[in-house]
């Protein structure tokens, strides 16, 4: 089967860009330099790859996510890297046949993970993005409090977000090194060998870490590639136009088929007018018009969204339309 | 168990307001004068609600949604207000033990509708809205052509979609008006018993239609509750309080549970600073400060897209967390 006959809409993912982005990244960050984050593509066979290319931690920011890798028999150090209070989601961890790491940020979450049977944290650090992580000068009290919990405490991370999107690399660079002074300065109080940050903006600006928490890099999307990284859109979308009108055309891909918070897709060969629940409004340059069921490519603005509203990624040989499906990937890790 | 007990990021309808919402439709359109449309909440518990409000026919926006309510019973009148050209899929909904019509705009829509043995179509009309549906010229045209290929024609529909969210009722009223005109002239010529159009915001503004096919009246959302219609806000996501800052505080609850093409959703008391993948982060007015594992109620913006990303929503009865959970509903209907 070819892309050009997957019932619509579909995600498609470039076999050859996504083993140039696994080899790209694997070479600059290899083995444990990296722990890919699976929030972006929430998929344990995307996960098998990433093992397969050398790195044997992952983080995820659900337990779902966690618990998904644990029965793929992808165990072996798993990271929440995000906060979680709730009971029985921390017991799942606990139980699982897994080495499991949460992050925790106050009093409430160490207590909780120590609660639930959840064995080692790392102490999230706010390095400047306005969302979790203690003020750096609260980490080695949290640090003692965590130990004094029963806890073991891993080392630090701390997610420089405001900056991994940022165009200018000089500009993503230096920023970046204010925010892991913060974290250095926290992690020579907490202690622990673990240090945690960084994404796919900044996988080759963040020295100061020991592992780098990338997820977007192996599928990208439009607007992770507006700033110059080495990486290729993998994952594309195709529709089929389903009607066609004097100045425009309509695709059968909108507001369910792609998360939305970085703005429109792309259509490639033409521009977005808008997207509803069901439909992209779309045009081609000098009044090209497409023919009804012709299919069209698109690229997300934002893969992490977009990935959590489907059931499956095709895996597809060779360019565009024409690609060869070579396999079919449940996105097996949605939800929480 | 209470909203204020679920795990986290969670849908929870409101019963008192959800009822309300399904009489007040029921009052102003009884019976036939509604078709319920399924896209905006994607849940058959929902459809039998509406079922037992009195409304008997129901349209979608997928087939997998009318072949979600052909196999709960509800199959006595459905309607696919899309256009779609896959064969498997239409071929499925030929199949089901119900009775179906689907909107067409083209010679190759209505091809493929005769090919794959569906028996009835609606011409659907472009009535403003830079979307779906025929010049009101070629309505004939197509009509003939419908019924040269062995569907019968039921009449034609066309989504004032342009003019269901503006402000002003008067604006409204006037615009649907303009092109309701377009519609009933189309109609003029195709013939038929099926006149439909409208959605949530012109639910009592355009007597022209037979039926008008409304979803969102029985949820609703930020966006549609800025226009001064009589329905309430019946879902809202309730999230947990992960993280608190000095001048902001975080919950579990971010990009992947909400639609967010119409903007950030609201939360109750406090004020969205942003969204990311799996946390809002907000404030409080005065620099009140929430507590860790404190639960916050959210509204959504867009309640389609939002709803697509959940498996379940939670019925309550009551005011806010203390909400007594009463049923849990599965959003069956999502995908294609």
């Amino acid at each position: 089967m070819q892309v050009g006959e997957l019932s619509t809409p579909a995600l498609v993912v470039d076999q050859e860009a996504f083993a140039f982005n696994l080899a790209t990244m694997a070479a600059a960050r290899p083995g444990r330099a990296l722990r890919p984050h699976v929030k972006a593509h929430k998929c344990t066979a995307i996960a098998r790859a990433q093992r397969a290319a050398g790195h044997t931690a992952f983080c995820a920011a659900t337990p779902r996510e966690l618990i998904g890798l644990a029965r793929a028999g992808l165990g072996d150090d798993l990271l929440l890297a995000n906060e979680c209070l709730d009971e029985s989601r921390l017991r799942a961890l606990a139980a699982l046949d897994a080495r499991i790491t949460v992050a925790v940020d106050s009093e409430a979450t160490i207590n909780a993970a120590a609660r639930d049977g959840i064995g080692e944290c790392l102490i999230d650090i706010n390095v400047g993005l306005p969302r979790c992580g203690c003020a750096p000068d609260d980490a080695g009290r949290l640090a003692d409090h965590a130990r004094a919990r029963g806890l073991v405490v891993r080392g630090v991370m701390g997610y420089e977000g405001h900056v991994v999107g940022l165009e200018d690399p000089e500009d993503r660079r230096s920023r970046c090194e204010i925010s892991m002074t913060g974290l250095l300065d926290a992690h020579s109080v907490v202690g622990g060998e673990v240090i945690s940050g960084g994404g796919t903006g900044t996988f080759d600006l963040n020295p100061w870490v020991t592992e780098i928490q990338a997820g977007s890099y192996v599928l990208m999307d439009t607007a992770y590639g507006a700033i110059g990284l080495p990486f290729r859109p993998a994952l594309r979308a195709v529709a089929t136009v389903i009607s066609v009108s004097e100045k425009f055309a309509v695709a059968d891909s909108g507001l369910k088929a792609f998360g939305m918070d970085h703005g429109n897709p792309k259509v490639e060969g033409g521009e977005v007018l808008f997207c509803s629940d069901e439909h992209v409004t779309f045009r081609r340059p000098r009044g090209e018009r497409p023919h009804v069921g012709e299919r069209v490519l698109l690229q997300p603005a934002h893969v992490d969204p977009t990935v959590a509203y489907h059931e499956t990624m095709w895996l597809a040989s060779g360019p565009g339309l024409a690609a060869r499906i070579v396999d079919e990937w449940a996105v097996d890790l949605r939800g929480w």
